[in-house]
């Protein structure tokens, strides 16, 4: 993976490469730190790992000198979403599961809410549930034109997350927020763009090229003014944020525990155990 | 009536069709309630009568075993909006009867703005004054590409309500919305999909077909992780609505009493006795 | 300048020009009170003389019977925004002028926030800064088609004023909010109108005529619903507005006292002193 990352990097620029993340590449290069998703033969699913991984990984890029937070995918996708494996557990570890993960969600979310830096989508390919919704806590989103982006909660038996309930009807109303959030309805990425949960679509040839290149200006910006006026934005909505996630994870947490839930998990699984 | 409602239900269907409303036909089927503006020899205009059924529908369906409560017209307007003739009156009863009409119309919106399932509203046709502002309390809107929203408040010298004032500005934003809701402007199907006020339009040949069969397919989805996600979606604003409508209701009141607002229907009055 | 303004005024109205302001042209006609930036000569930059003519202005116009307030400018230029040279002064006074700074911004930002009639933007060129964040409290902004939008803050080592870091995230959202307030991206009228920042876009060679045609048939509404609807929709957020411009002009007085500001602006005029 390291040699993908480099194909995006100027040969003279100097590059420190983490290797200590078990789900993520960790780069820090030209005042960005980027933080690739890195689970391609599992298109990227957030398992507990991951979502533990980019906690401790927002914490390192919250301390060192980037002046943008980048995340991308290693592959053909961005990221599949959560992790469904999450759930794949005996039945009575399900209620100490469904409260460990409401709890872990929490506070993998309220990282976004309160992290200082502008935080930069990637997005390389198709996004799936979480991976979208934490988006709307995003500053800035560049999709390449194959992306799509698809939140189906409720089909599963679950409800939005990622402050998706807040960003998302304030983003682009209810009457459109709704088709996403409630009835499952998959967009790409020039929709996406029209309901403006997409800064901008790129064609894929010159994806990388064009928006990394612009991210490389946009990162030699003045530090403060840009930290302080983006903390000015978030700031009069930091509350609200907080609030929402700590409501979001709490219904999970119930549904996760319904039987609508367990049956649509059960379902997942014996398909995929059919496939196999 | 039961004519047209029975072309869009497939033959197979359970149906049951409510008789005792006077200006609506409200059906039951596959998971979906269906409440119908039904008095197309007035353009489905709303009287008192409707005002006080449309609260009655809402009641029942939210009692009933539906996923979905949909809301459509008969015949060629989906509704002209508050019946004028609600004002026909004697100039000694007027304060009496702006009082009274604050208070239905206030109980009127609160009913939405309370009500806990999906509202869907299939527009099939021209839409004006309160049938189209309560859509920004809808969570789906499809509309026929001859459809057309307009809310003429000011110039008949009247003001906002079904809480248009915090949802078309949060929606589409002040710049866009003050031309609706301060100046008049009718606008199209296409206008209003650009605006995010309405999900989706379909063409004439198609809306029935097309747009029921997703609304059929919507109304199959997990009863229970539905409509909580929903609540998520609606309970961060629900106070502030309830503020908004008490404040647009108040302030109608005030203005139903004000001259402008009297010659403003005494003018209408008069062109309606001059076409008889 | 008087010459100007006549062109798009009908020959048969009364109107009456005030001269007694430095940096504007103000008039009186048809129910519209007109203030249209008067520094050609400096692309119509708000010099502190524009700041305390424009708090006047719109004093004037609030007490004077006119229903709408226009803005627009003189010449090819909306406004080139804040004048720099108003921080042409000796290092010791910074401390001083960036207190005193701050104060007026604030009051000249609240004076918008305030103003009790419908402010309508006649936005005739380019348009930079304060004179593009503030129309976020306009209530119709029309554009000829040649006019653009740039609020270039960050690159000054500045930040977003005018309301803006509250307005524009609610009218286009965070992630296309965030490419205009923090990363300095320029947009043309077509893309501003996309963004919902524009009612709508005129051709160069209509934009008179059509668009001032419009606003004179809109300043013949009903002067009491004109007026308290939108109070109306205007009321929910004023306590957030003020405490947005409270917090904004405290920001940018601890920006213009900080060294990636002064330096900025040190090398605006080395540019300048070098065009000379």
């Amino acid at each position: 993976s390291a040699t993908e990352a480099e194909t995006v990097l100027s040969p003279d620029s100097h590059v420190v490469q983490e290797t200590d993340y078990e789900t993520l590449v960790l780069t820090k290069q030209n005042n960005m730190t980027t933080i690739r998703l890195n689970r391609p033969s599992r298109k990227n699913a957030i398992n507990l790992q991951m979502y533990h991984d980019i906690i401790r990984a927002l914490g390192e890029a919250k301390e060192d000198d980037s002046i943008l937070v980048v995340f991308t995918g290693t592959g053909d996708y961005y990221s599949s979403g959560n992790d469904l494996e999450n759930f794949n557990i005996q039945l009575d570890q399900m209620e100490t599961v469904a409260q460990e993960s409401s709890l872990l969600l929490k506070k993998f979310v309220a990282t976004f809410i309160d992290f200082p830096k502008p935080l930069i989508g990637m997005i390389n390919g198709p996004a799936v549930g979480i991976s979208v919704t934490i988006l709307g806590l995003f500053d800035l989103v560049y999709a390449v034109d194959s992306a799509t982006f698809h939140t189906p909660f409720t089909k599963l038996g679950q409800s939005p997350e990622g402050c998706s309930s807040y960003t998302f009807p304030k983003i682009m109303g209810i009457p459109k927020g709704s088709e996403l959030l409630l009835f499952n309805k998959k967009i790409s990425a020039r929709e996406a763009y029209n309901l403006n949960l997409v800064t901008e679509v790129f064609p894929t040839n010159t994806f990388e090229h064009e928006a990394w290149h612009r991210l490389q200006k946009y990162a030699t910006l003045p530090n403060k003014a840009l930290h302080l006026s983006r903390q000015l934005i978030r700031q009069l909505e930091r509350e609200t944020l907080h609030k929402t996630n700590e409501a979001e994870c709490q219904l999970l947490k119930e549904l996760w525990l319904s039987p609508d839930c367990a049956s649509a998990i059960a379902t997942f699984f014996q398909h995929k155990t059919r496939k196999m």
